[in-house]
C-alpha cells in the first residue's frame, strides 16, 4: 500500500511557511506499514486542487489531505475531492444543526457560509473534530478497479493530530494487515558521522528486517531503529538486540539509549549522585543554563550561575582574580579554570562549569587575547570534595557564531557527563 | 508563468527530514515574477520520478528539480526528465574529461559510475557546479505547443544556491519580462494578530500592487510587503509608502522597520543612549541572556548577569534579602523588583532586569508560592541615575513550559525597549 499526502494552502507556497503535518502523518502511516511515495503541496485554487487529487488517485492507494476544510471561500478540499472522484457533495443536516447549537451556546449568530463545513462527499464517513468546527471525512471506495482510501483532515496540527489518532488511525488499522512496530533511538554527542557509520554499518546491515536511519546535526548523531513484526514482542526483541550490539560497539559514546536529550541525561546523572551543578558562561552567554533549565524539574540539580560576559563580572560573580584576566586574557586556560572553581565555591554546587571563548565574528580583543582565533574555547569542569579536581579542555570549533556557541554548550554537557561517569 | 518545484530523495519521505530548498527557490522565483503553484516530493525511484515529471510538465511552465544528480544508482533525475520529455541522454565527453582531471589532481582513481554525472539531456545547457561534482542542466523547449523550462539542480543547499544564482537566475531573467522587486518587513512584539489585521487591513488592501503577508508566531507579528514594478525605484516607493502608513497606524508597537530582531533593536537603543544592561533570570534560566549574546557585538551593551534558579543564588548574585524570598515567595512582585535592582547595582549596569515566574509543569512550590498558577511571571526593570526608578509588570502567560519561558523573555525585551523609548 502506497500513500500520498496532499497539503493544501497557499501560504505553503510562499517562501515563509512549510508544511509540517506531513512529517507527523508519515510517522503514523509508517507505523501502520504504509510507505509515503509522494507529497504534494498545492494552493487553495479549485482547479489545481482537483488536478492534484486526480493525479494522487491514480498513483497512490491512500490519499490524505490536510487543510482546506474551513468555512471560507478558500476552503475547497471537499469540492476538489468530490470532483476528482466524480461524486456529489451533500449538506449534512445533522452537522448543520450541531454547528447552530455550538454558536447558540456562545450566544453568537452562525455566519451563513459556515454551513459549507457540513458538505459531505457522497459515501464518506464523517470524522469528529474534538478541537475545532471543521469535521474530517473518510472515504473507502473503488476507482476504476482499484480500492482507494481518501481522508480529509483539517490543517491546524492541534486539530489534525487528535482527529488522526481518534478517528482515522483505527479505521486504517482495521483495513490494513495487522503489524506491530517497535522503535529505539540511540544518541551520541560530538562523534563524527563517518566514524559512527564505519563502526555501526557492519552491525546494522545484518539486521535487514530493521530499518536503520542515521541522522547527524547540531553536534549530535542519532541512530533510529524501526522494526515491524506480526507481534510487538518479536519487533521489540529485534530492535533491542540490534541496539544492544551497537551499544557494545560504541560504548560510553552513547549518552542516551532510549532517546533522552543530553541535558536530561546530565540532570538525571546528577540526581542519582546527589550532586548539583552551576555554570559561569562567557562566550555561550547563558546558552548552557538555558538548555538545562528548559528541562522540567531541573531546579533540583541545576542551581544556576552567572553570565559573565563583561570581564568585570568574571571577578564579581565567579571570583576570577582581576590580574588573571589582565595577564592571561579572558579567553585562556587559567581564566576558564578560575571561573569553574569560583562559580562552584560561590554557589556551593558539587560541580562548576566555566566556559570562555571567542564566538566571533571578530577574533580576540586587543591585549593578551590579541591573535587568538575565532572558535578557540576553553571549558573547565571543577568537582568539589573527595573526587575533586578541575580539568580544562581546549577546543577549536569551526563555523559561525551560532555554531561555535552551540558546540561549546554541547561539549560542556558532554564533558560533565563523562566526568560523572567516572564518579559513580 | 507558473512553476512547480520537485524535490527528489527518499529521505524526504521519512518522518525525519524535510525539503527546505523549495523555500529558497520560491523566494527566488517570486522575485523573478513567477508564482509557485505546486511542490512535489518524490523518492528516488525512476518510475515515480518520471511520473512526477510528466505531471509537472502538464501543469506548470517552469519545472525545477532539486536532488538526484549524484553518481549513485539512486540518482535518477536525469533519466526521469529525459523519459518524461521523450528525448535521449548523451554522455558529454568534456564533462567526463574534467571529472577525470579533478580526480587525478587529488591522486585518486575515478569510480566508474561517476561518469553518470556527465549524462546530459538532449537539448540541455550544462550548469557549472562551483561546490560539487554534479553539474546542473537547463532545458528551454516546447512540449505539445507549450514552451517549458526545465531546470535540474543538485540537492545540497550549498551547491544548489550558488548554482541558481550564477547559472540559472540570469537565464530565467533573460527569458522572463523584466521586473524589479522591493521588499520591506515590519515587526511587532506581543500585539495580537487579530488586532494587527483589523488595524492594518484597511490600509494594505488599498495597495493592490503590493503583496502583503502577515506572519504570526513566537510572540511576534511580521508584516511582509513585496512589490514588483518595471523599475526598482517605483517598486521601492510603493513599498515604502505603504510601510510608512502602517507605521503611522501602529506607532511604537512596531519595533523594527527594516527587519531587525527585537534583541538587535534593544542593543542598538542601549548603544545610542550609552547605556548597559544586566539581567537576573529565574524562570527563563538564561534564555534572555542567551538571546542577547547571540547578537554579534552585544558585549558592549549587555554586561551579563545571573541565572538565579536556586533561591539562595537570588541572594548571592542579586542581593535579594533572604527574608523577602522567605516571606513573599520567590515568585512575587517584591522579589522581581529586588532582583532587577540588585543585579543593576552589582554589575554597575544602567538597566537591570529581574524575571521570576512559574514556567511549569507544576504550580508554585509549597510555602508563600503555594497556589500561584503556572504562567504567572513578574518582570522588573530598574533604571539607574537621573531617569531612575523600577517598574514591575505582572503577566499571566498561557501554554507549556517552553512557551511561558519564551514569552517571558520576549516581554522582558519589549519592556526594556518601551522604557528606553521614554528615555531619549
Amino acid at each position: 500500500m502506497i500513500a500520498e499526502i496532499i497539503a493544501s494552502g497557499s501560504e505553503m507556497l510562499t517562501p515563509f511557511r512549510q508544511d509540517t503535518n506531513s512529517l507527523y502523518l508519515t510517522a503514523q502511516l509508517n507505523e501502520l506499514g504504509v510507505s509515503v511515495a509522494f507529497k504534494t503541496i498545492v494552493g487553495d485554487n479549485l482547479e489545481d486542487l482537483t488536478g492534484a487529487a486526480r493525479v494522487a488517485l491514480e498513483r497512490a492507494d491512500i490519499v490524505i489531505f490536510s487543510g482546506g476544510l474551513g468555512p471560507t471561500e478558500d476552503d475547497r478540499t471537499r469540492e476538489a475531492v468530490a470532483a476528482a472522484l466524480g461524486v456529489e457533495l451533500r449538506r449534512d443536516a445533522q452537522i448543520v444543526t450541531a454547528m447552530y447549537k455550538r454558536f447558540a451556546e456562545r450566544r453568537m449568530k452562525m455566519p451563513e457560509n459556515n454551513a459549507r463545513q457540513a458538505d459531505v462527499i457522497e459515501g464518506a464517513e464523517v470524522l469528529a473534530n474534538a478541537n475545532g468546527s471543521a469535521p474530517g471525512q473518510y472515504i473507502d471506495t473503488v476507482v476504476g478497479r482499484h480500492r482507494k482510501i481518501v481522508v480529509l483532515l483539517p490543517g491546524p496540527p492541534n486539530e489534525l493530530k487528535p482527529m488522526f489518532e481518534a478517528e482515522c488511525r483505527p479505521r486504517l488499522a482495521a483495513t490494513l494487515p495487522e503489524r506491530h512496530m517497535a522503535r529505539r533511538m540511540l544518541r551520541m554527542a560530538l562523534v563524527p558521522e563517518s566514524q559512527v557509520d564505519a563502526r555501526t554499518a557492519p552491525i546494522y546491515k545484518k539486521y535487514k528486517d530493521v530499518d536503520t536511519t542515521i541522522l547527524a546535526g547540531s553536534a549530535e548523531i542519532q541512530l533510529h531503529f524501526v522494526c515491524a513484526k506480526p507481534t510487538e514482542a518479536e519487533a521489540q526483541a529485534r530492535v533491542d538486540e540490534l541496539a544492544e550490539k551497537i551499544e557494545q560497539e560504541m560504548g560510553e559514546a552513547i549518552f542516551s539509549s532510549h532517546g533522552e536529550s543530553l541535558e536530561e541525561v546530565v540532570l538525571l546523572m546528577l540526581g542519582l549522585r546527589h550532586m548539583t551543578l552551576a555554570a559561569a558562561e562567557s562566550c555561550t552567554g547563558g546558552l548552557l543554563a538555558q538548555r538545562l533549565t528548559a528541562v522540567a524539574g531541573s531546579s533540583r540539580y541545576f542551581l544556576g550561575g552567572a553570565v559573565v560576559y563583561a570581564d568585570r563580572l568574571k571577578t564579581i560573580f565567579a571570583e576570577v582574580p582581576e590580574e588573571l584576566v589582565r595577564d592571561e586574557g579572558p579567553v585562556s586556560e587559567p581564566v576558564a579554570r578560575a571561573m569553574a572553581e569560583g562559580i562552584r565555591r560561590r554557589t556551593g554546587a558539587s560541580v562548576g562549569v566555566g566556559i570562555t571563548g571567542i564566538a566571533g565574528p571578530g577574533p580576540g580583543a586587543p591585549g593578551p587575547d590579541a591573535g587568538k582565533p575565532i572558535g578557540l574555547v576553553y571549558i573547565a569542569i571543577s568537582y568539589a570534595g573527595l573526587s575533586g579536581g578541575t580539568s580544562v579542555t581546549e577546543l577549536h570549533i569551526t563555523g559561525d557564531r551560532e555554531r561555535v556557541r552551540w558546540w561549546a554548550s554541547q561539549h560542556a554537557l558532554e564533558l560533565v557527563r563523562q566526568g560523572l561517569l567516572e564518579r559513580t
